[in-house]
């Protein structure tokens, strides 16, 4: 699709949201920027809160102390940055800055800070400190924007984002039960964290009730990291669909069935998994396909399995793509089973849709960089992100800076400081120029 | 190896035992046949003892009370045919029969009664009541051999062929403590059916107390049934060696993590999956290589597998063969490995080792099955016998007939009647002609 029947589709209004972007001539750019060693200093010391001092992983999950005591330590800096910190029903952490016009909605800007069982420090906080240390240098210099601005930290994105999916209105209210890796129910993780999960439609935002939204979040892939540029222009969040696929042959003994006369579920099932990666990394594209879970049944050394059964994933910025990838491997499956005695049953239990970044936010990033002397390239998110959620309320941009190595959720998760503060110090221009108020 | 190597190195002095292979012309075969019908109908009436109504499947657990029940009818069978019945100390029901020459040894023939859970009624009843048919044919002609004959089934086929295990010294004092599916352990499995588990050296046979061994067995697999041919004569019972196959790469992201950035563990594993097939099935000879047991690690439908973990089985008539297709697919895994950035470590775990069959016992049994009008085939047994412990301390020969559809170890297992006269007949003829007593 081209870009512009992209934005089309999408439809914001972007003028009636306030948005003036590209209003500016570059000689018209603010001199405003960060301070990078205040932002590197908050992300250390945010990094000692829930350490495993003999591994340096990180075990902030949502609702445990140790998140407790993180929020804490974030509302102090939000209050110290001037900003009116209020907790919404859903436990998201709010802190409000008033705009010149009262009149127009919000631009919001934020990430999350809790993290996976020993994760690292940099998925969620690099958004989350580099959005306060953005509000501190407005603090710091007096300055005031057309729009009022919010910094959302978002309540438990890594249990099932949570917080921005209360915002959007997504929450079931049978999800509020289900147990989180802190050992509370999300409704109690959302309670102790001073949320009202009896009244979480209190937290919804509706469409047109905010302006814009911009996350700036480490890449957790290795594509900036081997490319040698610093700012990643996000296009989306990818779509997923994920299917149960079961293979079905004939078990039989291992001693007495000849090699020409099985039935091997898991000969097929082996088959397709080389499929699936040849298939999917054989189309032009950047979609993604992948096998997690294998298991063979009945599962004895001597016994040839009759039954296989394994998980595929395929991500796409397009849904449509996504489709394309799974009717090129279900094709495969179908060959593989005539040529092996087997059949394959492909059960589809999970589906996230593709959420796209809307192209003038793109533009307004790649300007904000291209300003700051930095390099720039577009690419997907692989991953899932609060702004998935926020896309279905208000227009959202992305911004990715480098994970070394391209490692994440791990104790080797980093990014190195001058990525983090130049992908703040882009964070602060794209917002301003959204504003329209440098 | 040539057959006559073969022999020469089991060096079994056949003549010191009393055996007359061939010593027959044909013209002076017996014209002593077993009774068909009354076979057939004693196995119909074992297979109602420990039989599932629900489903047809048999359910003789090994020391569970559907053995001893199935026992106590055996026991009256052979009485009938005026053997001898003791009890050893490892639980074998022994039927005696007394020869001309009572300085000779015993010539031995049976199999077990014993079944896996939802088994059939074929895989060790055929042997065992047609041993004990022939028995009674020999008794109903007043026929009276050279050798003293002994027909035995064997105690707890299934959980691990104790009961000739025993007979060959080969039970290790903790194996007794083993649970097996009767819910018994072996030690009180074997004093339940009236052995003396604490003095199973009382059960040793030593090398050279026995003449030969005869077992008649049904395939297990559908090699005869496919060829159309009732009688096999196996060669021997293969060697297995199993396994254990880890094979590293690099747990990741599975959105963030391009197609061509991974090091997937399971990728890896499916090609080996599909090399050990295709490299096994490509080598001449009737080797079999099985991966039967596989699973990925974290497991996780959105996880690139940073390890998979798999059995190995290969089984063959000769070790060194499989050997050699351990070295063909160990060297695949090394490529493999190199391709996908992974590593392969192969750990051995169990070896059990080839049983060949003697030449000299083959060709009475293709000799009996020629006078009979029966066409044979040669085959490797892949399946585990009694007769494989046998081997050990006597020559050894097994008789194969067809299992319709190769199917064993279910309900489904079947032989048909005109296939179990002929194998009974068969085994009739050849320990006759063996005895040389015809």
């Amino acid at each position: 699709m081209d870009r512009r029947d992209f934005t089309r589709r999408v439809g914001w209004a972007l003028g009636s949201l306030g948005l003036m972007p590209g209003a500016w001539a570059p000689q018209g750019r603010t001199s405003l920027r960060v301070n990078g060693p205040r932002l590197n200093q908050t992300l250390g010391r945010l990094g000692r809160i829930g350490v495993n001092p003999a591994t340096g992983g990180i075990n902030r999950l949502a609702f445990s102390d140790a998140d407790r005591d993180a929020r804490e330590y974030v509302t102090d800096l939000m209050r110290a940055a001037r900003l009116d910190v209020t907790v919404d029903a859903a436990a998201n952490l709010i802190g409000r800055r008033p705009g010149r016009d009262a009149a127009l909605p919000p631009l919001m800007f934020g990430s999350h800070i809790d993290s996976v069982p020993e994760g690292g420090n940099f998925d969620g906080p690099v958004g989350s400190l580099a959005a306060i240390e953005v509000a501190q240098t407005l603090a710091d210099h007096g300055a005031v924007t057309r729009h009022p601005l919010e910094v959302v930290i978002f309540a438990n994105e890594e249990n099932g984002k949570t917080g921005s999916r209360a915002m959007s209105g997504e929450v079931e209210a049978r999800e509020l039960d289900l147990v989180t890796a802190s050992g509370k129910s999300i409704r109690d993780g959302m309670a102790f964290l001073g949320g009202e999960p009896g009244n979480l439609d209190r937290a919804r935002r509706l469409t047109g009730s905010v302006a814009g939204f911009l996350e700036l979040h480490i890449e957790q892939g290795a594509v900036l990291d081997r490319s040698g540029i610093p700012i990643g222009v996000v296009e989306g969040i990818v779509g997923i669909k994920r299917w149960n696929v079961a293979v079905d042959g004939f078990a039989n003994h291992a001693g007495t069935t000849p090699m020409d006369a099985r039935q091997d579920a898991l000969l097929a099932a082996a088959r397709f998994v080389d499929a699936a990666h040849r298939l999917t990394r054989g189309m032009a594209g950047r979609q993604v396909a992948t096998v997690g879970r294998i298991s063979a049944e009945p599962g004895a050394p001597n016994v040839i399995p009759g039954r296989a059964v394994l998980s595929l994933e395929i991500r796409d910025l397009e849904m449509s793509k996504i489709d394309a990838v799974f009717g090129e491997l279900s094709g495969a499956a179908r060959e593989i089973g005539a040529a092996t005695g087997t059949t394959f049953a492909f059960t589809q239990f999970y589906t996230s849709h593709a959420a796209p970044t809307v192209e003038p936010l793109r533009r307004v990033i790649e300007s904000a960089a291209r300003d700051l002397g930095l390099a720039t390239m577009r690419l997907p998110s692989g991953a899932g992100h609060d702004a998935q959620s926020v896309a279905l309320f208000a227009p959202i941009g992305m911004i990715f800076v480098p994970s070394v190595g391209g490692i994440s959720h791990s104790p080797r998760e980093r990014s190195r400081p001058e990525d983090i503060t130049a992908g703040a110090n882009v964070l602060l221009q794209a917002l301003l120029d959204l504003d329209g108020s440098g």
